[in-house]
């Protein structure tokens, strides 16, 4: 006779800010309201695959008395960018019987909820997805954990880079995460004051940016401009004007800088910085934090209540529960070039793509 | 023959993060997209009653180019907390008049909108409400502008007071903003880790902490606590032990802080923090940009369109307007029993009232 | 034969940020050097009488391979503010006889340092000391550990209220910490933009701070105030003109609320904000921890050299060690009234007492 | 006659936080207590060259009573890097005298003072230097306006790659700044906890880094290393084992990346971050700002004494005069092999190259 439920927690795909706090709401209130057991799987599938668990228990990772994962980005857990894990489909569902788990609660991003999905279907699992990207993608949900956070650190960054670029009659040019969805350049850069923002969704012309930039000068009498671009914004066919370097050889940013910098006939000092990681780390912010909670307990009582194959969604103003299914086929999901942020952006005089 | 529209704009009420930037985008979009003259009308009706306006140009306050408007926490207009202005109605609606003004934009708390709807109604005014409040407390919107930042700036504090006190084993009470409401108590209180959160909703009892710190202590082998209260919150009526100190004289954490020291037969070291009017200031976080962005953008629209008496709200997940008369009927807008948020505050372990 | 050195280490008095990064440094260099073993004495001189300790290891707190010493404010090793030690001589004596200790680093103030450095002499200890306090108040040293953080948590807030303040034309009085010695009131009274800064080392007038906000008002056209104020900072004598309110019932922020309330007939609207206990908390900043590493690093040498009576010190530029005897005769270190920080406050035009 | 001594005051070479605040303090002080006219000249000497100078009184930056220049990051008065300033030597005597200058004060770092060390013996000026240098390279002075502050952003997003660094048991590789010096690196590195930091005055070995991972790994079980990499670090000349990229096509970062790629069989995950511009940007710390603050009281004075040729500098806890000479001649300065934060970052266990 098994006397406690077991339930698995794994965290798959790029870390952000707020894993932890996810994996504290799912341990307190899986062991204080339901006296389960909670396992923590290393390394997303992989712990599956190697049969390994992190012990989770109350208070099990304090120092002093401090719960730490309140405020510790990343993921105590681990994890991996992605695997072969669908070669290894069956062994997966071995190390999910093998462990004897009852549950397992899975937090990740649209292609990580994908893989879980399918493993979750075949291994019959009772399995409650959480979503988390910086890149804010994943359909049927208002609010995912880590994008919060990541927004203001680019937004922080913004801030120090117009200083500089103020000082010196800068064009600063910004690269930002966000292969295939925008949401955080636009969001960033309308938080932070951004002249050009370019995304995914909305091709931009050079012609577009250097007449924007025109203007700001002799129009506005700024001299300085700064640029949000999503790493896997697109340009417009024909408006390259001077292909010095290709995209993605040398990078969207430095792209732009090349092209614009031809466009102004080499008049204008350019710039270009690349945030890179720094945009998934740092302590999550409060909003990260209650959303990060909230799906936590909410993931705990749908595996109490016996459902399955849902994720913890934030619609209208609250927790609930959506299909997995009908997240996946919706997601990524782009920003609409009809999106209110879209049309702000171009209310304030953003230069935001050929849609303007 | 009036050639431009006159669109008055003012800040009513205690100030908040994020006023500014709303005044920055209605400025911008007002300006750009219109071609209207927009006044700002300094210290809330006051500006009315004295005739005066503060000229609202687009790039007005650039400092090198940077627009100090995104990153200033408070008003650049002024504002008044509270005055006597329905004794004024007549004065008030001819001051409008003198300033010919074709249609006003307010950014109030409910306080203050209920004051700027009666206004209009009798001036029969075109008039635009956008709500902002550290409280969260205005109905019919899942955004206000000021609240995020003011979640963040107490959850920076109870971090700082969490190292010290677990560093002397102290049970630390935490006095937040929020007379009727406690929204703010309760998000800062999850995101900060409190062991007790107590808001003006749910009554709490004395004995009801002094149980939970003791088994916090006993069962957890915690030292220390961490207990958030609204300065509203209140105390079921036969609770009290032992009562030296009466609020409000004292203050309610300090009445707390008595009560409990008595309970614990003097044994506890307990530190009490109000932390008053930083929880106003502050740069505004990347949310709160937003939320004032999008709604000075849609205030401006609402205007254009021959909208008035609405209210910009954030609902499901968009930006629309809904009637102001609606909102003040359900305003202050309080935190519900059967919250999702009261419910995964006790889901954590956290001791929250009676209710729990 | 006993094979390893066992070093004691104790963190004494009020917490502040960079104690953790201290016993990290001391830790490491203690184990990876010397091969010591290191034993954390918990509770100050307490854990002496209790004849307990705390093992430190390499790497011992690690989460995921991340040191959380580095970030976390206060100790892990718990302290006490004050005790009855000095009646215990003998016992706490016999305590380190009993831990079997063969040296002692004792991080404190000048309080602590005082009966550490009593207790050394009379048990022939070898001892060396570390300073830390958020009052900058110790002798000899140009750098104290935490000093540096509590100044930017101040400097923080006077930012938050500034906005506030300047909203609402508000004189905004905040009272910081500083009992007898002002460093704290000044470097973040310059830092944060006060206009007026009063610390215990210069007597203020009443009469001096509402001459100065009248001038601010009618010269500059300033409609706000920001006043600095050490909780014990000395009014002269005959200053008060009404005393509705004595100090310390009211403590000395309301005092001075009352005072100029009433100089200025009532028309000046006037807050109070108490920063309290977050002075202490927070992570610590660059600067206290390189501070906090060199000086645990260099006391770690100071008993490898057979050193004892000595305090690690920042002269120069440079961490060297001086006589604790002489810190002592020394200490507490007050702003002098020609402090070079005192005249530029001056400079200003800050009020900064009857000095000027 | 003229009656007003004519101060201008100009920032030089790359910007960075602080510059407005010493330019507030000297506008301060020069018109409060000397009555003086302080100019601004923009964009460094260009200004000079232009005659264009920036009106600078008391307050008149101020927005609503706050003055922006304390929290600025970057310079109001504009900057240039470097320019064919020795070309025109004449001319810019010129320019001073024809903007009726009688005194001088250049902010800048090693490279600008010495070209306006040059001019000022040329032209007979009377002037006086501010050191400013995110690279502290600067002689004779324990503080440089800026240093602090771009420490502490390096350790911010130190903390934040960590996190990410830990979760994916990666090798996190961060470039900072530093062509010649390597002050940021080290200090940086201490305080936000780098397992191996490579600046350019002491040569590393890519044997002495693989063999470092390797330990850290193996002995102590940690899964992932922070690298910290001034952009001038050195390597140690036959140390290369595998030349993909080559130093400085690709970069410092990357460079090492590929080569620890290599002795590692591949198996090392390991991603690169160069942090760039925003380590220039940024609100100043309020040790940069009591630095600038105080730096810009004292060139006043100077200015005031007659004196000419002197640099304000910080020493042994106090602000004091230095030749300028004297601090070019020795200028930049590079960290000393046996400096104790060379010495104390290898206490803690960090690689810091072969001295260790």
């Amino acid at each position: 006779m098994k006397l406690q439920k077991r339930l698995g927690i794994l965290t798959s795909g790029g870390d952000c800010p707020g894993l932890n706090t996810v994996i504290r709401a799912v341990v307190s209130h899986g062991i204080l309201t339901y006296d389960w057991k909670v396992l923590g799987i290393p390394y997303a599938t992989k712990g599956l695959l190697e049969r390994k668990t992190i012990p989770l228990s109350l208070h099990s990772f304090d120092l002093r008395g401090i719960d730490p994962l309140l405020n510790m980005g990343g993921t105590i857990l681990g994890s991996i960018n992605k695997g072969d894990t669908l070669n290894q489909i069956d062994e997966l569902i071995c190390g999910y019987r093998d462990l004897e788990l009852d549950a397992l609660i899975g937090i990740g991003g649209d292609g990580s909820l994908a893989i879980l999905n399918k493993l979750q279907i075949i291994g019959n699992w009772q399995f409650i997805a959480i979503p988390k990207t910086i890149d804010n993608d994943v359909a049927l949900t208002d609010r995912v954990v880590g994008f919060d956070t990541a927004v203001n650190t680019i937004v922080d960054s913004l801030n120090r880079l117009t200083f500089t670029a103020a000082s010196h009659d800068r064009v600063m040019i910004v690269e930002v995460m966000g292969r295939s969805a925008g949401h955080l350049a636009l969001c960033a850069g309308i938080a932070g004051g951004a002249d050009v923002i370019l995304i995914p969704e909305i091709p931009y012309s050079i012609k577009g940016i250097c007449k924007h930039l025109a203007e700001l000068r002799d129009k506005w009498e700024r001299r300085f401009a700064i640029i949000v671009v999503a790493e896997g914004a697109k340009v417009a066919d024909d408006s390259s004007l001077y292909k010095s370097c290709q995209t993605p050889n040398c990078g969207m940013a430095q792209y732009i800088a090349d092209e614009i910098h031809h466009c102004s006939n080499n008049k204008l000092d350019i710039r270009v910085s690349v945030l890179g990681h720094i945009q998934r780390g740092g302590i999550p912010t409060a909003l990260d934090r209650l959303v990060a909670t909230a799906f936590g307990k909410a993931a705990v009582d749908l595996i109490a209540a016996g459902e399955s194959g849902k994720m913890a969604a934030w619609r209208d103003g609250q927790v609930k529960a959506v299909a997995l299914d009908d997240v996946l086929s919706q997601s990524p999901l782009h920003v609409a070039k009809n999106h209110y942020l879209v049309e702000t952006a171009s209310a304030l005089g953003i230069y935001i793509g050929n849609g303007r």
